[in-house]
């Protein structure tokens, strides 16, 4: 059985890493309109995030106007999701634009780690790359870590985390994406295709490093200490593929997962491959936290797709929209908050500007 | 191209690891026979050497007489290599023995890291090896870790290791195993029959654990640490083929690969598989360091399985018997310790009592 703290912590992308050197500067003082300090790593988020300083602080770009034209150009229209902002940063995703342009199609790139039921959280990002897929006809590479999923957990057998594999790949078929276009791979059924990209990549990166960016220590396991160019893999397969350079573009991780990314870009450079090019989320708050902005903890979140054989439905329903959990006038709010996140609606706006609080 | 360092350090068995905490004791003064001080590492093997010493510090079982006669009982003879003591000690034979005579098979599983031509410092253990499949018939798993040599080698690239891989499998054909009991597994290319293990494994060794025993630092690679339970797999393997618990016996490693097996022993324990026993070999000494029994280094040996496409032709030349680099009665010398490795003949008898000393 999987626990709470691992399968329900919506905030953090899919896949999940242990630690990172990131952290927001915790000294910093609470700002006179209440908001406090954030803290925003691979395993840890929390607080009233201030996005700019977050791009500033992992020195990657803000999707702009001017980018979210020059996407417009491609697609004919401007998505929700960039419309609200939910996709508010980038690593070179202009870059892979010029060159789609010049005709070098990118592939798409993203992941899940099977360690829970899928929820809204995955959905968003997984429903943006599909919309990607469509507007740019371009191949789909989803990553299933079960390996991870399996390494990173103590309390994880390798029984369960198949199953919630199983029951991943059925919601990730669901999404609609280009079956002769997107190719799914489960790390220890197809390691083969990753294996010899993945120690190219081991090859380059000390134990240093990777102490530094993943948090790694002496009680790590030395599978978690292997991991990390299992995932890297997928982000050069492209090339290999096609037999030439070919750009990567992930589109589904929040910016929690930078350092990773980061990782593999400076990886890149030095094995000849293009580097990874990245969009990055914002997090969603969870249900019972509407008094800050996110924290990355059980409990707090989240609508799941759930199914009728889920050990945990006790749990999804008392955290299901308008269960006794929740006061009326706090169901309003979530409500906001997720139309706010998801949608580009009248009241969404207002939620997003504040009006709602008066709810 | 490989180094010559890397490549032609013979004593070494086949799969080699970067370092261990087990070494002998560089206090204890020299006897007065005039034998030296010896270490014995995974990466470093010198001086004299006093194998009851070895037996004492790692902890396992010398081949006595009474485990011969019970060997003999299955095969009707005694070994030339076990006559002469070549393979000299052990872990838990006797155990796989009796397994064997209930009626419960055991698999062998050697190896061989392909990072140069083939040489005699491989070939002994492997037509040992044979043997025992012979007269045992039994199955074999034959590893070939092209992994670990690209991840431990950073002057050796992938396709000089394909090479090798290419000619070493041409050197293990040659040797006459059994074909359909034999199992040639080369790790990039059949990893997906090893990860699922390996990750097992991996999970229950922590990064302290492997500092301690192989001596990994801030400066390896994440590879590296990565790799051990790789090469711990295959001792696991026979157990998921069989479905049920399968007993493996690996004769063709000397006693410096030792803290090896000892991790992956205390590994089996946990994860419920059968502990691999082995068979420890003594080293052979170089051609060129008569004075020592061993010395792990390059050009103090060897000789080679030479092909004429082999990049390093020259080298072989003046290693090998007659050339110009050794005097005659040295030619006699090296040619007495080989034959006091490879045969029991009245010569090499003579040479191992220390009378071919007055040659």
């Amino acid at each position: 059985m999987p626990s709470e703290e691992d399968s329900i912590s919506f905030e953090k992308s899919s896949m999940t890493l242990d630690s990172s050197e990131i952290e927001t500067d915790n000294d910093s003082e609470s700002d006179p309109n209440g908001t406090k300090d954030f803290i925003v790593t691979p395993w840890e988020v929390e607080g009233d995030i201030d996005y700019s300083k977050l791009i500033e602080k992992f020195g990657t770009r803000a999707i702009d106007d001017t980018l979210i034209e020059k996407i417009k150009n491609f697609t004919g229209e401007i998505h929700p999701f960039l419309k609200n902002r939910y996709f508010f940063s980038h690593r070179d995703l202009d870059v892979v634009l010029d060159e789609y342009r010049r005709g070098n199609k990118f592939y798409l790139y993203t992941g899940r780690g099977p360690s829970g039921l899928v929820h809204l959280g995955h959905l968003m990002p997984w429903l943006f790359t599909k919309y990607l897929q469509e507007k740019f006809n371009v191949d789909l590479i989803f990553q299933l870590t079960d390996d991870e999923k399996f390494l990173f957990n103590s309390n994880l057998d390798m029984e369960t985390i198949q199953k919630y594999t199983y029951e991943n790949i059925l919601d990730i078929i669901s999404i609609g994406f280009d079956p002769k276009r997107t190719k799914v791979i489960v790390d220890t059924k197809h390691i083969k295709y990753l294996y010899p990209l993945s120690i190219e990549i081991a090859k380059k990166i000390t134990y240093s490093t990777a102490k530094a960016v993943f948090g790694f220590s002496n009680s790590s396991n030395i599978g978690m200490i292997g991991f990390p160019p299992v995932q890297g893999a997928p982000c050069f397969l492209p090339s290999i593929i096609e037999n030439k350079p070919t750009p990567v573009l992930i589109p589904a991780f929040a910016i929690d997962q930078d350092p990773y990314w980061r990782v593999t870009r400076d990886v890149a450079e030095k094995l000849g491959y293009p580097k990874p090019a990245q969009i990055h989320s914002k997090f969603i708050p969870g249900l019972t936290s509407l008094g800050k902005n996110v924290i990355l903890k059980a409990r707090n979140c989240i609508i799941y797709c759930g199914r009728a054989r889920d050990p945990r439905d006790k749990n999804q329903k008392y955290l299901l929209p308008g269960s006794t959990n929740s006061s009326p006038p706090t169901q309003i709010r979530w409500k906001c908050q997720y139309l706010s996140s998801i949608l580009v609606s009248k009241l969404s706006l207002r939620y997003r500007k504040g009006i709602s609080r008066e709810v």
